[in-house]
């Protein structure tokens, strides 16, 4: 080792608060690298690492690593997000009607609250692209696991109208009640995409992901005046965006969704809590 | 957040391999900054990070902890040391030696190695300094934990004669007995250092320490040959060593000592889950 080398990192050390994100398998997860640097950039000292837990593990092992007193928050992905309901203390109104969570944090009073951000994160992107969806009408196609979330995410906001498809005849009928549930006001209906009829599309199919030329709403022209939002991270421009941007419309990446949800999580991490960042830009990497 | 910015740290990703330093309390370790640099330094994409488990929690969360897949090793501190032997399913030579380790790697047939690294930094740092310990005469003051870890590491290089020293007789009594038992050649004597009789002179007590302008040796003048380590790690230039400078004799500081532990449990990590890194400077950070 040199003389006068650095050698110690700048980014954890013995007051670092720990978060982690929880899957069966976790390579594949983006959260480490970007929730880490979101909390950072707030000014926050916390790193968020992959705590890979086997399905048969979970139950014994999740309340002890809660136990951790230094641990502030998890996130879950697949396939726990349905499972981790059962360690909340509290639920979140997203999370109660999903079903679901991903984000779990340690209150100041050592409870341990839940809440879904996997529909959310659509509802930030879109507002972050100077889209409000209070009175607006959406199409929304795809209802799986991303799509059913996004759906409750944008009832929350109360849309005038909403035009919901899947090919599982099931999860339309779900998703129209969730709906209903969260706004009664929003007229939902069952069927392909009418983009004619719409202000707002979005796609949460994995129709047009990675090199798939298809896309997923058959439509020969779009209206200008339609925003699209497609859940699809890569590539960032799928066929739909391209389409879209073709026709002159506003749209908007799966990477800004993703990124939406990652400021959701960190707002509920530091709300949850009670801790904040020494400064929006001191802790920036 | 601005078009284009880096959204992302490059320091932990879903691959990265998770260590820990458990402890209670936990925010006055060094080991997160320091080994996780070493650990890039070698190219390893890993972190280790504080985990503060309450000593009431311990037997009920670390087994479940150790079951987290992507784990691959952990170094216990105050006041866990002598717990976690109960953890390992095979113990290395100073660990059996001590009945005490801060080092457990989860080796590729995934059955826990436990090792005590306490000692091993002083051998280690003095190697480093030209100093092999073989044949020659150690005098050893202070022998509370750290100091009878450095009397096990001390006796394993098999010195010709060991004079320890401390202010409670049963500890000095148990030193005799390891360095017996370790390396039964090595004369083994119990005084305070004559430092006109050794080659090296190694202080593990407190005395010096953060202002305390005291030397633990009472000696007017040193010899030149004479080599001295302080295990002290603040001030770096104790009274000591000041003291010993000043006779021209060569110094060893308690940082080095804290560096060539960090280094070999490190190599034991490494050697221990099979993992190597990408190169010696590939991960630098």
């Amino acid at each position: 080792m040199a003389e006068g080398s650095v050698d110690e990192v700048d980014y954890v050390n013995g007051r670092t608060r720990l978060y982690g994100i929880v899957g069966d398998p976790i390579v594949q997860v983006r959260s480490p690298e970007m929730v880490t640097w979101e909390m950072r950039r707030r000014g926050l000292d916390a790193v968020l690492v992959p705590i890979h837990v086997r399905e048969a593990e979970f139950d014994d092992v999740l309340p002890r690593l809660m136990r951790v007193a230094n641990l502030d928050g998890l996130i879950f992905t697949i396939p726990f997000k349905q499972r981790a309901c059962g360690l909340a203390d509290a639920l979140g109104p997203q999370a109660r009607g999903a079903g679901a969570l991903n984000a779990l944090a340690r209150g100041s009073d050592g409870r341990w609250h839940g809440e879904m951000f996997d529909g959310l994160g659509c509802v930030e992107a879109l507002l972050r692209a100077g889209v409000a969806l209070a009175g607006r009408r959406v199409a929304l196609v795809g209802l799986g696991g991303a799509g059913a979330a996004i759906a409750a995410a944008i009832a929350a906001e109360r849309p005038a109208s909403m035009r919901v498809f899947d090919l599982d005849a099931a999860r339309c009928e779900r998703a129209v009640a969730t709906v209903r549930t969260i706004s009664p006001e929003t007229a939902v209906t069952v069927g392909p995409p009418q983009v004619d009829d719409a202000d707002v599309l979005v796609n949460a199919t994995p129709v047009g992901m990675l090199g798939d030329p298809r896309r997923p709403v058959d439509a020969a022209s779009l209206p200008r005046s339609l925003v699209v939002l497609d859940a699809i991270v890569k590539p960032q421009i799928t066929p739909l965006l391209a389409f879209a941007q073709a026709q002159g419309c506003r749209t908007v990446r799966g990477r800004e969704m993703m990124r939406g949800q990652i400021s959701r999580i960190v707002e509920f991490f530091a709300a949850t809590t009670g801790t904040s960042g020494a400064g929006a830009e001191a802790g920036a990497p």
